[in-house]
């Protein structure tokens, strides 16, 4: 039997240690291919060209990255404790060099420098230790990412345990873009509820949006969580209605982008539509966010600047085939920003908040 | 300077009034390509293709079609008084069977039915009219297209006055899927208040939903009114609540395939979707119906009865390269129902309904 999308770590390092090891995004789901990423132009491209996408996932990337660059960067002298500062000028140079480089492959990108600011962190925390050689800086990164992973999959699971508690065996979920395994280093943000629940025997049926215009939904969505074994019917983005109208959804988990500081929620273009319907029929509405994604600093929703994207992305297909008339004005931001009147509640990984939000996450956040 | 897509008939008479002459509306928006439709097969084809659509263009295709073909049924004898009878039994005979066949190219459309019984009608009041000879009936044919067509007109015209009554001038305008003049003689129903408001200077903003999985907003309302010289930006179906928010769309106005007793209306995929988000707005949401969609028999939009369609128009793009996993279940209605307590005022030709729809619907059908 041949392996499973679910069998590869969405970012992983390769046996010998010299590469970072991503399942090309942009194949799925027509091939699933793994490349490996030795160079720093090659860890840039991956990450612009979405080859690997979902901010936890990306954070990873550019920390295994950055690790791997610096193992293979070349000592001016044998590691040894004489030559110390020379290796370290070397290597720090080298480091600071390829964490600019790399920041820059996806600019607005949070986790991204963050994730870079960290393993900085720890080299300077290393280089300050003169008991430690180069190797010893080298394994200390490596052991960061490994942190870093560990950390990202039990704030999944942690969001897992308190989304499941909301729902029961059998119900239908709705959910919109790709907040799963392949976002992240395991379970998800928006399926961790729904792959708990499969491990479970809980016979969920997860109605999948194919969310225009990227079609990460029906690419990536739909994709990891039938290779799961799990009924994932695909719909498109305008039918969320229809469907809700059998009666047939009792949930709604969307991921997010970010959460302003009331609880109003950007994620993929089309959640606040999801959550506008969702209501209209009384279905709850679940926004699966990470402590870190939750931005005190931003009051609100009106202060999240939204990106406008390529009108090609709308107005030719995959094959480069026109299907709207030329020069047509086109429409296509990649986010939308949720009301938080529409949202029933914001589950993390310290529980579950509701509203009014601005108390309930200020708490979540200080506790 | 090039003919415009509005400077064509959606349906018309060749010159030497042996072929129906339509627009191919599956090559737009790439290629406006007229073709010629001589036999009964080459009319069945472009009704069961959707090279023409929208139920008044399909009816008067249908129509059109019956009277090209029964003018071209050979006579056994010359047209004179003593041949009558036998020329009669040919002609009725010829007519009959394609009136049959016709009206399988797409069973489920009421207008295709409808417009081919009102031509048999003719048909029979002519053969009880001793005094007319098979000439006489061709022509009586050719006459009754054109006053289903003037028909058309008059009614999609009176929807465009209401519906212009409603808006003012500036005004930003979300429209989905194609009911336009593509879809009808001329005008269409959904953009007529559109074209109307154009043609007085009104610089109206048409956002037009792409309409996912066939496009027709993309491909057919975006290409007839950028044509017109009307601003006509696009956006993906799940873009209705971002475009909302910023506050530029003051109505939205829609076409429908039928209207229940109770006001419900069902209409491509997608509509209860922008209903839902333009109430959470505050919205006006129109629905423009001629009175012959609207459906007494019908209580409610619980018994209209939706056809689900091939799963390939989700999962598969035009180049037929998959973009969902093999072996996805797929969700995929043609249409859906639009709850009455989401639309605003439906807009016939005899005036704007209000709630309750029962009372205001019958009424406006008794005036």
């Amino acid at each position: 039997m041949g392996k499973s999308i679910l069998d590869y770590d969405t970012v992983a390092l390769s046996d010998d240690k010299k590469a970072v090891v991503i399942i090309d995004q942009t194949l799925l789901p027509n091939e699933t291919k793994l490349i490996e990423l030795k160079t720093a132009q090659e860890i840039w491209d991956a990450i612009y060209l979405l080859k690997v996408r979902g901010a936890p996932a990306i954070g990873v990337c550019a920390a295994l990255g950055i690790s791997v660059l610096t193992a293979g960067t070349a000592l001016p002298l044998p590691d040894t404790q004489e030559n110390r500062d020379r290796n370290l000028d070397a290597l720090r140079s080298a480091f600071l060099k390829d964490k600019e480089y790399l920041a820059g492959a996806r600019p607005t990108a949070v986790n991204l420098t963050w994730a870079l600011e960290r393993m900085a962190g720890v080299f300077d925390s290393c280089a300050a230790d003169r008991d430690l050689l180069m190797e010893d800086i080298r394994n200390r990164l490596y052991e960061e990412v490994e942190l870093i992973r560990q950390e990202d999959i039990a704030v999944c699971r942690s969001i897992g345990e308190y989304g499941l508690s909301l729902i029961k065996p059998g119900d239908g979920i709705l959910t919109h873009c790709n907040a799963g395994q392949l976002a992240t280093c395991r379970y998800g943000t928006a399926t961790a509820p729904i792959y708990l629940g499969h491990e479970r025997g809980y016979d969920l049926h997860v109605f999948c949006d194919e969310t225009r215009p990227l079609l990460q939904g029906a690419r990536l969505t739909a994709y990891e969580l039938s290779a799961a074994g799990i009924d994932v019917p695909l719909l498109c983005d305008n039918m969320c209605s229809s469907i809700m109208r059998t009666g047939r959804i009792q949930a709604v988990f969307v991921g997010c982008d970010r959460v302003a500081a009331n609880g109003d929620a950007a994620n993929k273009i089309g959640t606040s539509v999801v959550a506008a319907v969702a209501k209209s029929y009384g279905i709850p509405f679940y926004v699966c966010a990470p402590l870190s994604t939750v931005d005190p600093k931003t009051p609100d929703g009106g202060h999240i600047v939204i990106e406008q994207r390529d009108p090609d992305e709308v107005t030719q297909m995959w094959y480069k085939k026109r299907m709207a008339p030329e020069n047509i004005h086109v429409y296509n931001p990649a986010f939308d920003v949720t009301d938080n009147s529409l949202i029933t509640a914001i589950i993390t990984e310290k529980g579950i908040a509701r509203a009014p939000y601005d108390v309930s996450l200020k708490e979540m956040m200080e506790a």
